[in-house]
């Protein structure tokens, strides 16, 4: 299912528009040509519109908003959707803060999504209207298990149905679904929750890989989302070799990702299609 | 003195939000979570208060204030006030600026801090109301030798003393004091001068190590200068090791936070109790 | 040429005033450190005057620009001015965005830079006052090629005659020149164009290498163009050797600057006068 996905990403070089927050940034500029695509950041009311329009997708990241960046967060997801581009929403620590959950629900109205990616406390906020997500990380009490799956899934689906999104949620096991239909990734490493963006990176890739793949958006988040983890998984293996800690875990990772083909990806991923 | 300090923070994942500049924030996000902390960014005023009230440590580091994020210090600086939660001030380039002078004069006056990590021409600059800080280095006359070494100790003992904050004076000589009692410290290497956020890191590590630890401020700060230092140590032996230059000792050291437990530190620190 | 220009960026240590974007700020302190000078990022309108007049250079980048830091941006550069300090420009997108062709225009006319440097669609953009810049990138029919040096060398030399400033012109073949003499140098690797921050890492490594040698500053300038480049293929280097991708490569880049002398300078340079 993932033939072509990452060499049209190399082939397209689409060009992502970035609002994201300023902890991460770096390595999502970095991982966006890692992956072969672009990235472009611009923040400010009076050039969001504008940037988005020369871009072929937008990411949405709420992880330092304020009132300036959500002005213009409204303003570039609209000009996206006018131009029918890939819009990626991010909702970090939605849950966390009223202004960040309401945030959220306001991006989520004013504007249509081709992929929402959170973790589940995120994800849930966003279904309930309100949460309790302790600071950007999942409550432990959410975590996705075997035993869970199932209703981790039809949220993603009832998400879906009302949104129009892609919908991933990721965690020690990642879901990815549309209303019709949804995949189980088991890829990752658990010492992936210690390098601060993993999330954030893989937000950026997903829309890489969906405005290079926009007629398959629901198999281009799948495979965003297995490549993270596979190369999370790579990247652990050389740290151990090297018995390193989490900041060579963090080189190696993206490393990983510059090194990525279709073929090492088919190899590598762990995904199972629900019926 | 330092037998659960480290393995506290790992049991105790507390959870820091840091008002922090934007050059070193991706490394501070990284040391957190490397030394068993997690991090949280959010500097709008909207939210400042709020996100501090579900954290359990504050960190307020001046190094790119502007006048929005000047007042989420405050207000998140009183809400963690008010609930008894640990707040580390880095005064970044105190000194060198009016605003900066004036701001962390103002954040002294208004809110109470758990500990107080600057070096000495920033320190000094606190004392005196005024200073002349070379940007946010220290001025080379200011410098902590074996020769001024009483005199540091006693300017950190006073400030202390009017504070109520543990005071941490970091350079080639590190000294950590409350108005009674003072540690000096010799870990570290001189080339960590030659990566940026060695400071801003290690604040964010005193402010997980204290709230981790809360009966024990002044031993958990000393505990991070030591483990700082140490990790700058072991960093500079690997970079060598590998003719690598600073990006290498870099992530040599976040490597090394995150490998470090108790014993390791015990082993390795060279604290002295000044009598 | 080059006989002394690092070895006096690493006695004089010149302080660097940089306002420039969130994206890529931690790399140019690292870099700006690696170099020999010394970092201090202040954007704010209350303190950029005051900041810029205890430096030695300044660093405008507008990667990330907003109302609040145009206005800085101003500020500072005047000051810089009055001081008789080095001045970079990094017009960073410029013809991607109004905003940002007209801010750079806007900061050309009010203050006199030392040195403006950016790839060939931003410098055509300000020649001509408008572009069509693809994001942060060159646009490639605009690339510099052994077939349009002559062309480009003309470019450079028309901007520098009306500005003042010496022109970098950076790509695959960079082009350095002021009003009369040009040099082309051919260091670099392609892949460095997959890691984000090459252009600003070089920017900040020109300003330091001009305010160290203030009398030299078109020849300072080629040397930082030159040294990046020729870090660039060393690091490229250590990459293969290890099997490693574009996060080993920007690592690598940073340790080699932090590791270059006159000497590997002048041995690794392919540096050419213009006649």
């Amino acid at each position: 299912m993932f033939e072509h996905i990452i060499s049209s990403v190399k082939e397209k070089t689409p060009l992502i528009h970035c609002i994201t927050n300023y902890v991460t940034v770096n390595d999502v500029a970095n991982v966006l040509l890692a992956c072969g695509g672009s990235p472009i950041m611009a923040d400010d009311v009076q050039e969001a519109e504008e940037m988005t329009s020369i871009c072929n997708g937008l990411v949405i990241n709420i992880g330092t908003l304020n009132a300036r960046t959500i002005s213009s967060m409204l303003l570039a997801g609209k000009k996206a959707n006018a131009l029918g581009n890939i819009v990626v929403l991010d909702p970090v620590g939605a849950g966390a803060t009223k202004l960040r959950t309401q945030t959220t629900l306001r991006l989520l109205e004013e504007i249509k999504f081709s992929v929402i990616r959170g973790n589940i406390s995120e994800i849930k906020t966003i279904c309930q209207g309100s949460g309790t997500t302790k600071g950007v990380d999942a409550d432990s009490n959410d975590a996705v298990t075997e035993e869970n799956t199932e209703q981790v899934i039809s949220l993603a689906k009832a998400l879906s149905s009302k949104t129009g999104a892609v919908v991933a949620i990721t965690g020690a096991i990642d879901i990815v679904a549309d209303s019709q239909k949804a995949y189980i990734i088991r890829n990752g490493h658990s010492m992936m929750s210690k390098i601060t963006g993993t999330g954030c990176m893989l937000t950026a890739m997903i829309a890489a890989y969906c405005a290079a793949n926009k007629c398959s958006v629901l198999q281009a988040t799948a495979a965003a989302v297995a490549a993270m983890g596979y190369c999370g998984e790579l990247a652990y293996e050389q740290m151990k070799k090297a018995n390193g800690g989490t900041s060579s875990l963090r080189m190696h990772l993206i490393d990983a990702i510059s090194q990525l083909d279709d073929t090492a990806l088919i190899g590598g991923c762990k995904i199972e299609c629900e019926k």
